[in-house]
């Protein structure tokens, strides 16, 4: 398998991480003031105490894991048999009080992003690009997808979970607005909640990261109940969303409840012209990692069923970090078609690849 | 059916609130300054913005749902052969950043509950009470629950889920080493999330009533979790808590995901002596208003089977609340004896009545 010429027809990962070598790599994209004030960034309260990253994923050289493509590609795109990687950097920019300095920290990962993982000038790259933006400042945010509309190879806008205010909240539309002009889906990533300045979606800080990190889901459930009660998909017909890292089995319950309430207090949001569930086929898709794995596999495919999975889940391995989904044993064995939609044909087609 | 005479065999319902006809009912158990200064309490900015008490459970003489004992006899607990309603006050002392106020009110609540529903002098009570607390002030709290101690007909300590730090978290622990000396399980119960001085469990604050209500179950998620992973359940091996209202859909894909990160990350507990979820059956119960109901009844009979329903899950209506579950209608038919463990035995055994 090779970046030139027609790529195979394989598995597509719909997460995967690729870092600097070094802070100077993003520094470089950086204009004073901020060049000289850019220190990298983290969650800070809710690191991993043990290693966020695999241990075996770091490159030959001693590199941070994901921080060099060649490396990526014998350890995960070749071992696998994967098609085409999207690739999510994980630049932090949503920690930062500032919005100039946010903006700014977004745009030179993408800046680094496109010069050192996606070449613009080979048709069928298997590295896939989401633009980073920095949500707390949505007009700012709009002007950076608008820059890199067109580019072959950016699929999506990114952000963080962390934030001030549930994503359906209409603050957030000059960014939805510029997604859905482009057909860029807006990707919805963990990694800042309850950290900068960013509200925790808890009763109070959780006190360990097996706690924060179990409980990340909360932020998912909320931005997408947002989502789906502000009419969001009504106002922004073409706008679509992925859910990556959230997790999957708490949608379900989470759709019975919801819809259940509309029946009572669907005059709270007249602009709803359905179920709010019945909004999902066509806005909203899952990645699957970490996929919530049972010891007993029937519950799983229950759960696959109920979330309509043939439809709405897309691969994602989440290399390199520590919860790495293997493509070959993170899931039981599936029917057939089921394995290709979820590891090729739904991403395929929600990418438009 | 009278209150008289060895209640006959029927549904054990594990939630139901009484409110008092008047706020002076409270008043009158409240010494100055609070008795002036008390004013009632509510959700306020996440009111129902349609109706929270079911308008036909109004009383005869128009008094609030839930506000007399023999119409509630009449229209809940006799049409559907109830044989013993567990009743919540709702306080709403978890509101007030005055621990003293808070203590006070909820002690007023449970004068006025044991006065009023609750007959010391009949064994055989239709009617079990909870035990109302301020846990923002958690030796005060335990002295409330030794209060109480030895009372007949108080089965439960209660709280609402609304809170400023995880339950998990040591300074609630006098409360918890009460709840154990004296065998009483803590209730949770929504109400006060995000309201009062307590943290909205969502990365800012809901727009919608029909969203704050549908995203409770985080805060329930983020208690329980708290509790699993700080050990609480090996810290007071006769410590039990119960989640009401809280939703159970949400369990076995949160306890799949925690048990995975244990996996990983167990270093940074080292208390657990199992995995996270193995701790659910000895401690944890679940109240099934409002039971989430898809429209494929296969699904929710999974769901029951994935959260050992026939162990952990205990009727409940949430009479005369706007999403009342009716126990004729709120479930798909069930296996006899599940039927008969969450209808009736559950609870039973759980408040060894």
């Amino acid at each position: 398998m090779t970046l030139s010429g027609k790529r195979q027809r394989g598995i597509i990962d719909c997460d995967v991480h690729p870092y600097p070598a070094h802070l100077d790599e993003i520094r470089h994209y950086l204009r004073e003031p901020w060049k000289s004030r850019y220190k990298g960034g983290g969650r800070g309260m809710y690191d991993n105490p043990v290693n966020n990253g695999r241990m075996d994923a770091r490159t030959p050289s001693g590199g941070p894991a994901g921080s060099d493509p060649a490396y990526l590609r014998e350890h995960h795109i070749d071992l696998y048999g994967i098609e085409r990687a999207i690739l999510l950097p994980r630049a932090f920019c949503n920690l930062y009080p500032d919005p100039d300095f946010a903006t700014a920290v977004a745009a030179a990962f993408n800046d680094w992003l496109a010069d050192n993982w996606l070449d613009r000038n080979n048709e069928d790259s298997l590295f896939k690009g989401s633009i980073t933006i920095a949500h707390q400042d949505p007009a700012a945010a709009a002007k950076e997808i608008e820059r890199w509309a067109g580019h072959p190879h950016f699929v999506q806008v990114m952000t963080d979970s962390g934030a001030r205010a549930p994503f359906g909240q209409r603050q957030y539309y000059p960014i939805y607005e510029a997604c859905a002009k482009h057909g860029f889906p807006l990707a919805i990533h963990p990694g800042t909640d309850g950290v900068g300045i960013n509200i925790q979606a808890t009763p109070g800080y959780p006190t360990h990261f097996i706690e924060w990190h179990t409980l990340l889901c909360t932020s998912f459930m909320s931005h997408l109940v947002s989502f789906l009660t502000e009419g969001v998909f009504e106002r922004f017909p073409e706008f679509r969303v992925v859910l990556v890292e959230g997790g999957v089995s708490w949608l379900p319950g989470l759709m019975w409840r919801l819809d259940q309430n509309y029946k009572a207090l669907r005059y709270e949001v007249p602009w709803l012209k359905k179920l709010p569930s019945a909004y999902l086929n066509d806005h909203v898709r899952f990645a699957s990692q970490p996929i919530e794995r049972p010891s007993n596999d029937q519950h799983l495919l229950q759960i696959m069923e109920m979330i309509d999975a043939k439809t709405i889940l897309m691969f994602a391995s989440d290399y390199p970090h520590f919860d790495f989904d293997s493509p070959k044993y993170a899931f039981p064995k599936l029917p057939e078609e089921l394995h290709q939609r979820i590891f090729n044909e739904n991403a395929r087609s929600f990418y438009n690849l």
